[in-house]
């Protein structure tokens, strides 16, 4: 820090620290090239000679260019959404653009206030992890109305007429893994995930299909609807927990639709010591799991899953929305774009 | 949805359909008790039946109070800073500040970057969770200078003379956990964190003079500087791998400076069979941790730690940024709050 250059604080203090007129600094942030060369270069000169911070809004919000994106998910706390929101916000770093990150914690009215917000914050167009849930599709549909939406992981409770979507191809990831443990042992029963958006419903749909066309009876636990939570771990644990201790299920494979209910099924099995050699046991329960979670590898027995392409989920998501806000045509033809996960073998399973 | 009420774009156009002047409107937006009670109804009653999105900005920029608080961490994908962001936003939600989300993926340059954003965005305050680099120490510093700032969870790379920040108790964690190793088995040697943030050697110094003041030896491992990585669980089970497979450690305890790099120990454990009852050991390496990570519980061993409090830092860093937004001195008197951690006895020691 060497010299120290005077603190400017508005823009009238601006213009007149320049000595250009305060219109013409306006016109220059809001479009460098709508001022003549000469002035653009006595502006430029003279901003590196002040302590300026230009108003990110101020020289945007007249612009229908705010440079803003708005991403909204269900939790900051689930790996999985983590992973997503930094790879879209690296992916809108590139692109120049800046992200307004909304959650929903989990509640249909907070999406709605966050779809709101982002209406308001002159965003040009949101990327949504949807809850799916009815108390805010009004509020989705009035943001699909107003900007360009890409939903990604999973989709809204209503369906859209064109609604662009990005995400994992359920049907070829449960496909994946249901033949694998077809091929290497017993047929999976499958542990579901508490219905909070479309991928419980859309991984159980597809497990029962492949079964049903491999000719093996599909079998889905727990048989009641399981509860709205997002503590999957928890809920899978006390699930098996349950099921293990009448003697239920401990020689299953079992295929959990997610990875965290697979950490507690297995916390679950060490409880009732069914990974412990059981004398006159012929078989040991396995478990699997979707989408390798980072930690997944690090579980002991280390857990077979299905690896969701995050990184280019993230990234097709914010290309496509790049693209349909510079084509200024929101949803006109609808883009649906979905991607294989691959398998991960490891010990569990 | 009953009747559909026109869609209104702009505040011209919303000025005349409520019939009132645009500088009226502008006013009343700004400060509703600004303008006449009768206008105030007029308008209030207007806007019930328009379509119309106020915008955020346009509202708010030549206000003081944006409304606008911003919070930086270094990492959405680490769960501790995933959850420290959950809470600081349900405060902030609670205190009817939006938060401005902006991560530095472990990147000074990128950091520094967010600060001049979050300065451009007439943010009221700015809660960081420093990476504690020097590349953009100048940028903290000019941040501190126009806005108040609540330093969380670790302390930025250059002293201040005057720095708020809230954070756990250090000093406290690693006593409280060192102690109950001591009591419970051999005293523990020491695996530490990448020196990415002041945890990481207040951690190390924290235990060096627990053992010192207990006339024990500390010993720290690795004994060449830890690489610069936010893979904590991989570098821990290259790290352990190593020692492991040269037959050293394998009945220490060995406590982590954090539980991911425990995990990566712990599998690194597993690889070498440490868990099993090997014929003729005495004693079985254990392993701590250190923060209570949200899957600490779930892993075999399950993982003995001490909990940060996190819920209690996220809301106690919020409130003292509220409070220095609204007293508008920042900085006069340094606040230091530092919360006590609580034992998590499991089974990994």
């Amino acid at each position: 820090m060497a010299t120290k250059k005077p603190k400017i604080r508005t823009m009238e203090e601006l213009a007149s620290a320049i000595a250009v007129s305060r219109p013409t600094l306006s016109r220059f942030f809001q479009d460098p090239e709508s001022v003549r060369p000469a002035t653009a270069e006595k502006i430029r000169q003279g901003l590196a000679h002040v302590d300026y911070v230009p108003n990110f809004f101020a020289t945007r919000m007249n612009r229908r260019a705010s440079g803003l994106v708005g991403v909204i998910v269900p939790l900051l706390t689930d790996p999985f959404f983590a992973s997503l929101l930094q790879t879209v916000e690296l992916a809108a770093l590139e692109m120049d653009f800046t992200v307004i990150t909304q959650c929903s914690h989990g509640s249909a009215e907070l999406e709605a206030n966050a779809v709101e917000r982002l209406l308001s914050m002159n965003t040009e167009g949101v990327v949504v992890a949807p809850l799916g849930e009815y108390g805010s599709a009004d509020a989705l549909r009035q943001l699909g109305r107003s900007l360009p939406i890409v939903f990604v992981d999973s989709r809204p409770a209503e369906p859209y007429t064109t609604i662009d979507f990005v995400g994992t191809d359920n049907e070829q990831s449960i496909g994946l893994i249901t033949d694998y443990l077809c091929r290497t042992g017993a047929p999976p029963v499958y542990l579901g995930m508490p219905r909070l958006n479309s991928n419980g419903l859309e991984r159980e749909s597809a497990y029962r299909r492949w079964m049903a066309g491999h000719d093996l009876r599909p079998e889905v636990l727990p048989d009641d609807l399981a509860p709205q939570s997002w503590a999957f771990e928890t809920y899978a644990y006390q699930t098996m927990d349950a099921l293990f201790g009448q003697g239920l299920y401990v020689d299953a494979t079992i295929l959990c639709a997610n990875d965290r209910l697979a950490m507690g099924a297995l916390q679950a099995a060490h409880r009732h010591g069914l990974f412990n050699s059981r004398p006159g046991a012929r078989t040991r329960v396995r478990i699997a799991g979707h989408d390798d979670h980072p930690l997944s590898r690090f579980m002991t027995p280390a857990l077979t899953t299905v690896a969701q392409d995050i990184d280019t989920i993230g990234m097709t998501a914010m290309s496509l929305l790049a693209s349909r806000i510079r084509s200024g045509k929101p949803g006109e033809e609808t883009v649906e774009r979905t991607f294989p996960a691959a398998l991960k073998i490891r010990e569990s399973a």
